[in-house]
């Protein structure tokens, strides 16, 4: 049942975005019980909440290509795919967008985005572990510096976002890595 | 009047949001007749585009330290700053707020945008003729690239951002420009 609200929830939210998600729409699209979905979830937030919380928990795809450049722009093609791809991008849009506007939507998006960094970070550390980069480097702020020209892009600037966009990116945190600037003690 | 009438629009936006942004309310504020900012602005959204249009046209005070660290570090400041900013910020957190959800408002937001990343792309250009820089650096990138972690951190990830971070930010894309990895023909 949790999976078949977690999939109506998602399509909702990819047709009619975080302000046209409602209980009721979510309970007939997944054949569970109105009421049923009350009690448990409680809510648009508790839906909402519930499906990130799922999402947070399916182990990434990090890419493992034996070098830290492919590695990191490997996980920038998964986020540039994935805002792309005509399933999943509305998805994903929706929840940025909902977590802008809505701070019980903001709580769980922040979790599930502190995941997903400190998942992709494996590929930083294993880059030290090799010698690939600077035994200080803040692992975590790679991914960030990595990924955030693809959503300031989408979601700032409104420009779109090339594979080759995606890759100069992760180009430039890894260049920033290894000049030594990204360590923990900042600047 | 356009000047009280766009005061009046961002003391609301600050205040309400773009889901609370009335043109009744921006009347009152601004103590132009209601039937005259309707006349004139038509709506919320030429309210928005108007108040965007007139900040575009203002000069940005970019910063001229005379080294491309200290520049590029000195407009992420802006950024940080400006959203740090109790007077500044909630305008300029509901801007973007209103532009990942409203078309309407996502248009004039984007030319913005566009035109401070022309504006600040001078400091860049700057650097490539003091021999700072390779010839070939897409200087709009190199901007993209140094505010992008700022934002990101703001509006998708939820983290704070300290005046450190802004400035690892600036230097990270600083490193890239160096290492060559930020022409405009991509990675």
């Amino acid at each position: 049942m949790r999976a078949a609200v977690r999939a109506a929830t998602l399509a909702e939210l990819a047709e009619h975005g975080y302000k046209g998600l409602t209980v009721e729409a979510v309970a007939e699209r997944s054949g569970v019980h109105k009421t049923t979905v009350y009690r448990r979830w409680g809510s648009v937030e508790g839906l909402v909440e519930d499906a990130l919380e799922q999402a947070r928990e399916e182990p990434w795809p990090i890419p493992d290509t034996g070098a830290v450049e492919g590695d990191l722009r490997g996980i920038n093609r998964l986020v540039q795919g994935g805002f792309a791809d005509p399933e999943h991008g509305p998805v994903a849009s929706a929840f940025v967008a909902a977590a802008v506007q809505e701070p019980q939507a903001a709580r769980p998006l922040h979790a599930f985005f502190l995941s997903r960094h400190e998942q992709a970070a494996h590929v930083v550390r294993r880059a030290v572990q090799r010698g690939e980069l600077p035994a200080d480097v803040d692992a975590e702020e790679v991914i960030r510096i990595a990924v955030a020209p693809i959503y300031y892009r989408l979601f700032v600037s409104g420009e779109p976002v090339t594979e080759a966009d995606a890759d100069r990116a992760a180009d430039a945190a890894l260049a920033a890595a290894k000049a030594g600037v990204l360590s923990p003690r900042g600047p």
